[in-house]
């Protein structure tokens, strides 16, 4: 039987070309509104998957735009009642179901104190949608699985595409066209070959850095949600400090690199955790000792990060099952949090 | 015999007297300096437990002053060569050694782009407080252990100091004049009680909300570097999206909660998390169900999140050695890491 997050991630190529069709006009809009408004800086409001995304358009702006991206909690005005200054601002606020009670008070808020306001959400009727001046529907359709895979990819398109309009970024907008295509073959990438290095163990480092970053916190928040595994997300820079202590002989390693100005450097380190003897594995054929993992070449830098997901997924999902495991009933979760 | 870093955590209160004594005008000057600026946003700069310090001053910086505060990586522009557009925005880059050269250039192109920019060393010769405007000492001493700890602290207090001085909040000053004593009496707060629930365990999450994620994702980093465990911190509210499936019975969780806004809601998820079977320990007596740790109370809520790490350094150095560990020598690191 084919498991609800299955059937979705095979939707992915079909609901990115329904969210570049069908939302077209209002990207354009949204995203010529942030060029014309010429931020200072742009804030972020979101929460788990939804988060990474996030994080994903924070890479996206500083290296489209130049522009530095605040990551607010919705808890600084929810919990300790602090209203943020976000004058000058651009705040985009991603919500699946554009429905927790603090990220609609912290849009809110920030569209009063005079930010331009975008939600990103998949759900054009939501209370986030309402309160902010520009709404993008993403239109990934329904997703009944609890573990995010399809609105994730559609949220992080969202961005890309609102940046290349505020940007004019006429080859990030060429890539966008071609990307449901190349998302198609993503889907058919197989990353079994993972399977082997993680078998025996409960924890694991997926690593990244700049866009392929966002891309592994996502991907360890999937492995904890679906196969119950310790993953957890560092930039490569960031995992030769402290957490590097935790790599003993065998630990797994999942690097995630694009075809960027970033990925010499992780193939690099990729190679520098295999010497000391951790199991790694890498997107990248410019490593020489860490195993290669099959990705596909899309037409910009941005692109080929957020197409890394789409194997993962299939990945993750397969493994779950293979350690007999549900992936559509994660232990404890339920589909919609709402935080106040 | 007594490890480096159990020493240095000894010194934490008399490292902290120094600073506010010794550092007083510069901290004041850099602090006016910044209110006199008005920035629109704050940046920081900054890795490793030096970025956890950042982290504990994003919370401060929005709590305080209202200010958004992005956590820019130094990789956009060492790796990818982006220069941001940070015309407008305080910099805030902290460094023990000051001489990581991709967060030198980071700042150095921060203030070349119209940033105020401020170094936080506790070298006062270094490169990076050469780039700067204005460079605060945080006077920490000499530090022999691999595993950071009155560093940390201090650059926390420094950012305290100067948001106290930048918002002219006389009573963060007040309480910033008594806080080495009270970390005095945190050195002597016992949480040897948390040894229980982790003896059998590799794998466990440190919580918090607000200023005391910013500790626990210090906390988390201590438990690997010294105890080679894999401890994730999580916002209490982040932790009830996917994290949660990672919690089964006897799943150690260490929920650090502060006398503010959040208490009574790590409170609650701390209990919660009990009713479903972890191992959970906090620090606040509102809880009903969890495992109370001792700690001491401060003259404002910053600074009695902040003194939560001390108890905890004391912890972590004592856990260690009862697993036959040398705090003093993690697996793999060195003192200095340099990232280009």
């Amino acid at each position: 039987m084919t498991t609800h997050m299955r059937r979705e991630i095979d939707e992915i190529p079909e609901a990115a070309a329904r969210l570049l069709d069908r939302s077209d006009s209002t990207l354009r809009d949204a995203g010529r509104a942030i060029g014309a408004r010429d931020p200072h800086f742009v804030v972020t409001v979101a929460r788990g998957s939804s988060d990474h995304a996030a994080t994903f358009m924070k890479y996206a702006i500083e290296l489209t735009a130049g522009l530095a991206v605040a990551s607010v909690g919705p808890s600084v005005t929810s919990v300790y009642g602090r209203k943020l200054r976000l004058a000058g601002s651009a705040c985009l606020a991603i919500s699946q179901s554009g429905r927790s009670p603090d990220i609609v008070a912290m849009a809110e808020g920030a569209r009063a104190g005079g930010a331009l306001t975008v939600a990103v959400t998949n759900m054009a009727d939501s209370p986030l949608a309402a309160v902010c001046e520009h709404a993008i529907d993403i239109m990934a359709g329904p997703e009944r699985s609890v573990a995010a895979t399809k609105t994730f990819v559609n949220s992080a398109i969202a961005g890309l595409a609102l940046m290349a309009h505020a940007t004019e970024d006429a080859a990030l907008l060429t890539a966008l066209q071609a990307l449901p295509d190349d998302l198609a073959r993503a889907v058919r990438c197989d990353w079994m070959g993972l399977a082997d290095a993680l078998d025996d163990d409960g924890s694991l480092f997926v690593l990244g850095r700049g866009p392929t970053l966002a891309i592994a916190g996502e991907a360890a928040l999937k492995f904890k949600e679906t196969c119950f595994m310790h993953a957890e997300a560092y930039s490569a820079a960031e995992v030769m400090h402290g957490p590097l202590a935790l790599v003993e002989p065998g630990f797994p390693v999942l690097v995630l690199a694009a075809r960027d100005m970033a990925e010499a450097s992780l193939a690099e380190t990729a190679d520098e955790l295999t010497v000391k003897g951790a199991a790694v594995s890498v997107t990248s054929v410019l490593a020489r000792k860490a195993a290669h993992l099959p990705h596909v070449a899309t037409g910009h830098p941005l692109t080929d990060a957020l197409a890394l997901i789409v194997p993962f997924y299939g990945f993750v999902e397969a493994f779950a099952r293979r350690r007999g495991l549900d992936p559509d009933r994660p232990r404890n979760l339920r589909k919609v949090t709402e935080t106040r």
